[in-house]
C-alpha cells in the first residue's frame, strides 16, 4: 500500500488501443465509460491509425473493436453540447466534427486493406455508421445495433449514409424513423453484419475471418476493394468499362501470374508483399 | 318505413376517407366495390389530401388503410378503357393519368411526415407501388403483393419504379415476368414490408407504429426523412457532404438542444410544434 | 467394330448446344472437360446465339444451362496463360477477352426476352456472374456460387459488377475477399437466385418458369424488360418521368388493348406476335 502511494499516478489510459494480432492490426476502442463515443479525440486517433495503417505494408487487415459493454454509442453529446456556449453557438464546431467523422468513416472504405467490424455490444449512431462502414462485420449474438439518434431531436443522418448502403429502404427507415434496436440475427438477415457468434468469441472470429483474407495477395485485394466501391457508383455499361480495365491491369500483375501459374500447377502461390 | 320513403337519396359515400387517429391521419381507400382501383378521381383525392397534410402541424404521421377485401388493385383499367374512344385513341388521357399518379406517389414520399401502409388484403400494381412508395409498411398476413399488369399485356412499368427500390433485383423481376403473387411473409423478407400482423390487427398496429414516431420532434423527422431519399440518390462523398451539413442544421435547432439536453439530464423532451 | 474402324472421326462435339423446348431457346454450355469455362469460344458462342434469338420471333424466353458437374467455372485461365507469351505479355488479348465477355453478359440485360439460368453445380467467377447478369435463376440445391478470383490473385472485378447488383453491399464483399463458396440456399436468400428445387430438376424448372414468362405479350416482356434496368440507373424523379411515357406507350400498343378488353370482357387474351 505504501508503494502504491509512492508511486507517480498512472498515465491517462489510450482511448484507442492498437494490437497486432500476426499481420492484422486490432484497433480497440477504449472508452468504455463513456460507451465508447466518438469524441473528436477517439476519431481522430482511429482516423490517425487508418492513415498510418493505409501505407504499412506490415499490416494486412484491420479489426475494429471494442472494449466494454457498448461497442460504440455514437457522437459525444455531451462533447458537442459544451461547445453550446461558443460565441456561433457551436456551429462552427458541430461543422467541423461532422466532417471529421465523415472523413474518418471514408477512410475505413478507402483504406486499401480489408476492414472487419467485431461489435460484442450495442452500437448505436455513428456506432452502427462504424460498423456499416466496415468491409465486413462480425457481431456477438449480444450485439445490438440502432439508430436512436430521432429520439434525443437529432436525426442519425451521417449513420444513414452507410446504413442505407447496407439495408434494404423500408427496413432502414425504421431504424431511423423508430429508433428501435434490432438483434445481431435480425441485422445479419438486414445486411448489415456478415456473421453472428457466441458473445466472447466475436473478437477471436473478426480476426480469423481479416487472417482470411490476410492471406490473399494484398495487390489483389487492394485492386479489387477499391474498384468494388467505385463501380457501385456507376452505370452498368460504365461499370464494365471501368472493371474490364481493372481486370487487365490485374492480370498484368505479378500476383496474378504467379496466382494463375500456381492454381494451374496445383501449388500454393507465393505473393508478393509489395 | 315511411320515413325512409320520405329520405332523400344519400350522398355517394366518398371514395377516399380521412379520420383522425390523435395526431395521426387515417386516409382509407373507400371503392371496395372496384377493388380500391386507382380511378382519376382517387388520385386526386389521395395528392389532395397530402397536400393538405403537408403543412398541418396537427398531423404528425399519415397511415394509408383500405376498405374491403383488396387494398388496391391499381389503376382503374375500366376508365382507362373509355377513353379508346378518343380521337387520339386515349393518349393524351393515359399520359395524364399515368404523370398524376406518379405526381402522387412521389407526394408520398417528398411528405414531411412519416407514411405508413396498412395492408389487409391484396395490393396489386399500382397498389403494390403505393405500399412501395409509404415509408413503411405493416401487412395482414392475409396480404398479398403482385405486379400482374403483364397478365393483360401493361407491363408494370411505373409500379416497378417504386418496387425495385425496395425489392432486390431478381426478385422484383420474377414478381413483374410472371406477375404471381407473394404472401406478407415473403415480402417482409423481400424487404416490401416492415412488419407483418394477424389478420385484422394491420390497421391498429400501423398506426401504433405512426404513433411511435409521431412521438418524436417533428422538425427532426421532417429533416430526417427529406435527407433520407436525397442522399439515396448521392455518392458516398456527396451523401457524406450533404449529410454533414444536415446534422450540422439539426444541431442548431431548438429541438436537438432540448433533445440532447433531455438526454443528458435523464428527463423527457419536450418538442416544439413548429 | 469394323463399322467402327470404317466411320469417320466424328467432329468435335459443340461447346455450345441449343435446342428449342417449344418456344423457350435451352442454351447448354457444354464443354464440361472443362469446368464450363468461358474460353474465348464459348464466349463468342454465347454472344452470337443471343444475337441470333434477338429479332428471332419464334424465341420467347432463354434458359441458360450447363452439362457435367459444373455450371461454370468462370473464365478459362489456360487459354489465358498461353498468351503471356505475346509480345505485349498477353495485356491486348486480355483487354479484348474482358471485353468481350462483357459485352456478352450485357447482351442478356439487353436480350429483348428474359433469361433464366438453370445451375446445376458449382458456378464460379464469370460463371457465378453469368447466374447473376440473367434476369432469374433457378439452381439445384447442390449449386454452390463463388467469386474465388482472389485466391489466383486475380479479383472477380468483372463479375463483382453483376453481383454487387443483385447482393448486399457486405455479402457481396464477403464473397469477393474471402472467395469461400455459398449453398444454393444462402444464394437464394442473398437475391442471387430466385428458386432452389432438388438436384437434376434445375433444367426443367428452369424451362417451365421460362414458360410461363413466355405466355405473356412478348412486345409487353420486351418493353418492360428494357424499361426495368433502364429506370434502375435514374434518380426517382427521372425513372418516374421514364416509366409514365412506357406506360402510355405501352397503352397504344395492340396487346395492351387486346389484353385489357379480355381482362374485362374475362376470356383469355391474344397476343400479337410481332
Amino acid at each position: 500500500m505504501s508503494a502504491q502511494t509512492a508511486r507517480a499516478p498512472s498515465p491517462p489510459s489510450p482511448i484507442l488501443l492498437r494490437e497486432m494480432q500476426g499481420s492484422i492490426a486490432v484497433l480497440t476502442l477504449n472508452r468504455s465509460q463513456a460507451r465508447n463515443s466518438l469524441s473528436e479525440g477517439l476519431i481522430a486517433e482511429l482516423h490517425a491509425a487508418l492513415k498510418q495503417i493505409h501505407d504499412d505494408k506490415s499490416v494486412r487487415a484491420v479489426v475494429i473493436a471494442a472494449n466494454g459493454p457498448a461497442f460504440s454509442a455514437g457522437h459525444d453529446v455531451k462533447e458537442l453540447t459544451a461547445r453550446r456556449t461558443d460565441a456561433d453557438r457551436g456551429r462552427a464546431y458541430f461543422a467541423q466534427i461532422m466532417t471529421a467523422c465523415s472523413a474518418m468513416m471514408q477512410a475505413v472504405v478507402q483504406l486499401p486493406k480489408p476492414v472487419v467490424a467485431a461489435v460484442q455490444g450495442i452500437a448505436t449512431a455513428a456506432g452502427c455508421q462504424l460498423v456499416a462502414s466496415c468491409d465486413l462485420a462480425v457481431a456477438s449474438e449480444a450485439a445490438t445495433f440502432a439508430t436512436p439518434g430521432v429520439d434525443i431531436g437529432l436525426f442519425c443522418s451521417t449513420p444513414m449514409v452507410a446504413l442505407s448502403r447496407n439495408v434494404p429502404r423500408k427496413q432502414a427507415m425504421e431504424m431511423l424513423l423508430t429508433g428501435e434496436p434490432v438483434s445481431a440475427t435480425r441485422a445479419r438477415e438486414l445486411g448489415l453484419v456478415n456473421r453472428v457468434v457466441a458473445a466472447g468469441t466475436e473478437r477471436d472470429a473478426a480476426i480469423a475471418l481479416a487472417q482470411k483474407v490476410a492471406l490473399k495477395s494484398a495487390y489483389t485485394i487492394k485492386l479489387g476493394k477499391e474498384a468494388f466501391y467505385r463501380q457501385a457508383e456507376m452505370s452498368l455499361a460504365d461499370a464494365y468499362r471501368y472493371a474490364a480495365e481493372v481486370m487487365t491491369e490485374n492480370m498484368m500483375a505479378r500476383d496474378a501470374e504467379e496466382g494463375i501459374g500456381a492454381f494451374i500447377e496445383k501449388r500454393e502461390p507465393k505473393w508478393q508483399d509489395k
